[in-house]
């Protein structure tokens, strides 16, 4: 059902031109599927794509990790989408037609706390596709590629005013003065699905969150501080560059409870 | 030849990681082959990727517009590089094996000088991607598209730091008070192989050059511009916004003798 292969004049590969979706599938199902869907058609709407029909998408989905050969267990679904087919050049065909496949892969829980360095590679504020998951995720790469050389997991990027972004790979937040911390996505920031969970269950916890503008002196000073994304959800961060942080009571609250 | 797919989990398709070059094929000859190779090879490096053979990639560029049915003329060799396949996720695997393709168009040359606009879309100068020729290339794709709504034929991006940086498939140069001006590649500016050539044309012609970091109000007072890719090879600019330009002896002298 999902195609194995994409043509060379595939504008996702000829140019990233296109978005994805990663999608954690536990046995059997896939989590937020519709958060997930909502913000891909956000995406496209965004980038002046074709929105997908959202119901052929959910349906690649589901069929991956059937067509990877997992029954049960735990796994990333990526779903991707691209502009298609096109000519030569940047200028898009006049009705492009968009390209879809998901795939699935075999994805354990991390349970480990993550270290982090700050990343060398910064944030294209000034592009909206620094807010999407887009398929030009080059720098992403480049600055998860900067953390694994030094030893870390994870690279913490700035945008190009010196303001805390996210992670190569994860939104960031932290935890100061009994308030949860978060940046803007004004910032470069990626609209995450956990990301706007984790501020929703926080608000119902009655827990003081900032969104906000926020340099790099703020997450060193922090009392505690996390990463999340889809596959790992609430992950405990143990340091970063020279700060360290402890467990924290909130960070283990909303680990369990999202 | 070349391969007439790629895999779904080609890095370049899923990540944007990996490079491209576009050369002009005239009669059977390309241009500047060696230039775009060795562009391609400095930009493996930057980005860690494992430098390809060569010769390969001639033979690949040099076999496309044969496969494409194109005997004479004058065509666009695209010569894309990824970064292959790989597993989930961000992360490359140990020792990524490359994957090179090259496709052909026809490409008839453009004559009529180019009418720009400003892109809201910005250049990321703090990323090394922004001065390569990645498979990154959505931002630049969605300044295309700024252009091409407005009724322009390119548009001229920023960086974050409201510095003049290069059109979104062109660099940018013009003249005034008598001497030739292009920003630097530290402002986010795409290393071009005919950026190269015209600078080092303009010393040869005694004409000074400024490579600098430069305000949009430099490009408004200028008293010509124009571009340079390897496609266009030098290309006037008519009008910018609300400035227009009259044709110039400079650039119609590099023109001719590029």
């Amino acid at each position: 059902m999902n195609p194995p292969t994409a043509p060379w004049d595939d504008r996702g590969l000829l140019l990233g031109d296109g978005l994805f979706e990663t999608l954690l599938w536990v046995d059997g199902q896939i989590r937020c599927l519709d958060a997930h869907l909502v913000r891909l058609a956000a995406g496209c709407r965004i980038l002046g794509l074709p929105a997908p029909d959202l119901e052929t998408a959910a349906q690649l989905c589901r069929a991956a990790p059937g067509e990877a050969g997992l029954e049960s267990g735990r796994a990333a679904v990526r779903l991707t989408l691209t502009a298609g087919s096109g000519g030569r050049g940047l200028d898009r065909p006049a009705a492009p037609a968009i390209r879809l496949a998901a795939r699935a892969a075999a994805a354990p829980p991390i349970t480990a706390p993550a270290d982090l360095i700050l990343a060398r590679t910064r944030r294209n504020e000034g592009s909206p596709a620094a807010r999407l998951k887009t398929l030009s995720y080059l720098d992403n790469v480049l600055a998860r590629g900067e953390a694994l050389k030094a030893g870390a997991d994870e690279a913490v990027m700035l945008n190009n005013r010196g303001e805390l972004a996210c992670a190569a790979a994860a939104n960031l937040f932290w935890i100061a003065d009994g308030a949860l911390f978060t940046p803007a996505l004004s910032c470069g920031v990626l609209n995450g699905v956990t990301r706007a969970r984790v501020l929703a269950k926080a608000a119902t916890l009655g827990v003081r969150t900032v969104v906000g503008v926020v340099r790099v002196e703020a997450l060193e000073r922090a009392e505690a501080a996390f990463l999340t994304n889809s596959l790992i959800g609430v992950r405990p961060v143990r340091r970063f560059e020279g700060a360290t942080y402890a467990p924290h009571d909130l960070i283990a609250r909303l680990a369990a409870e999202l």
